[in-house]
């Protein structure tokens, strides 16, 4: 990557623009009595995918306008090719069970990447009115309690740590196995938080996040803010996550090597 | 429970009161570095109990000058008599494995009871700025999007609804299969909310809610609150849950119903 301050300065300008029309779109569906009522009939209008869709297009008339030469990998439309080498990576919602239940904890989350992955990246939470942001020079969020920069926490025994996942709703016997190996030696394991996990993470509130199934949209925009905030991001082999599947996001590399060592050694 | 329309919108005034004061003193607690790093150390300056304690102590300070002789029944600081017939019953930080991970789903709850049980609920999320009350002729909320009535949903299949429960993190192994019987039936299963989950149900964005290992404190305000917008609280035997201990809180008596089948089905 080689982006000069002005070019990271003006694809973070586009990035809260697109998160703010992603607001605007996705706000009136959330807790709405359509939404509560007509998603949970079989087939037919469903609230989330007709949310979901409204503020991935309205992001992608944005970036059309501001940059119509990068490509761009959203959740609902796919991929739609560029020329500059650096790719949009948009899921509008990302916590769709959350959001259906009415919790403020999914997201929306914009991540940019280029040929090694990605560098930038924005976790919003529309309800609360929170922003997480990590770009290569800062990371830092706003919220109800104003302007904080983001810093993980530094190192401590697993057994003093929190670890967050969304199993046991997502993964195969054998991951969950895995996960619970780990858990089961954690201070403190919390469940469903979707990308609100690696926000706290960020913000120094927890040690670990550990999931599995996931898809490129889901953690690009994570693993560009956690980094960011000095924490690491693998699969679980240790390798690059950001093209989806297992990832382990941890506060530090002292924490992320004590919870791999257990998953390896579980055969995952 | 007879009260006045004037004496019930006195109740409201210093509840509203009592909560406005707790949420200065705790949000300071919420997220600080002190909160991450210290109440890790075993013993010794713990600042959830420090937050909970001071919280308890304000709310306790104000109702000695506008509440005098009603008795108060508090999490931290226990039971004081009074002469009246109602008790204030303050629980200043439910849900405190949130609270120390960083989730904005734990809650301040106040609730006033006479002999009969708790008739008046608030259900406080500072950090969002998120308030639900229920009294006997009203429930609605404010946050962040304003304000707003709070209506249960109205009945629909076990197979299309959404459970809220803290397990797997409390109850007995017998507790857990119980709920584990009423949680494979439904739709969706969510965890670890504490109170907050009880904002949803009466909010109209879920259909249960079901727990074990409660204090009276936990649940006399989801209780008022919840049946205020139109939702039944019982036990698992379908008496009386404002005692504490095993509760299912619903949208309504037909999945009230559908879940309590279960639950007795499984001896508990």
């Amino acid at each position: 990557m080689n982006l000069s301050h002005t070019h990271l300065h003006e694809i973070d300008a586009v990035a809260n623009q697109l998160a703010d029309a992603a607001r605007a779109v996705i706000l009136p569906f959330f807790r709405s009595p359509s939404l509560t009522q007509d998603n949970k009939l079989a087939g037919g209008y469903d609230p989330v995918t007709e949310a979901d869709r409204a503020a991935e297009q309205e992001m992608r008339g944005l970036l059309a306008q501001m940059r119509p030469d990068d490509a761009i990998l959203g959740e609902e439309l796919g991929y739609t090719s560029g020329t500059t080498g650096l790719t949009w990576v948009l899921d509008p919602i990302d916590g769709t069970r959350g959001f259906v239940s009415g919790t403020p904890t999914w997201g929306v989350l914009i991540a940019v990447r280029d040929a090694i992955g990605p560098f930038y990246g924005l976790i919003d939470q529309p309800y609360i009115g929170e922003r997480f942001i990590g770009t290569p020079t800062a990371a830092h969020m706003t919220g109800p309690s104003g302007p904080s920069p983001l810093t993980t926490l530094p190192p401590r025994a697993l057994s003093q740590a929190t670890v967050f996942t969304t199993f046991p709703e997502v993964g195969s016997p054998a991951e969950r196995e895995a996960f619970q190996q780990v858990a089961g030696q954690a201070k403190l394991t919390r469940y469903g938080m979707d990308c609100y996990a690696y926000a706290l993470l960020a913000s120094g509130q927890i040690d670990l996040v550990i999931e599995a199934g996931l898809q490129a949209y889901d953690i690009q925009a994570p693993i560009a803010v956690v980094q960011a905030a000095g924490g690491i991001v693998t699969d679980w082999d240790g390798g690059p996550a950001h093209e989806g599947g297992r990832a382990i996001a941890a506060a530090n590399a002292d924490i992320h090597k004590q919870a791999l060592d257990i998953l390896k050694s579980c055969g995952q």
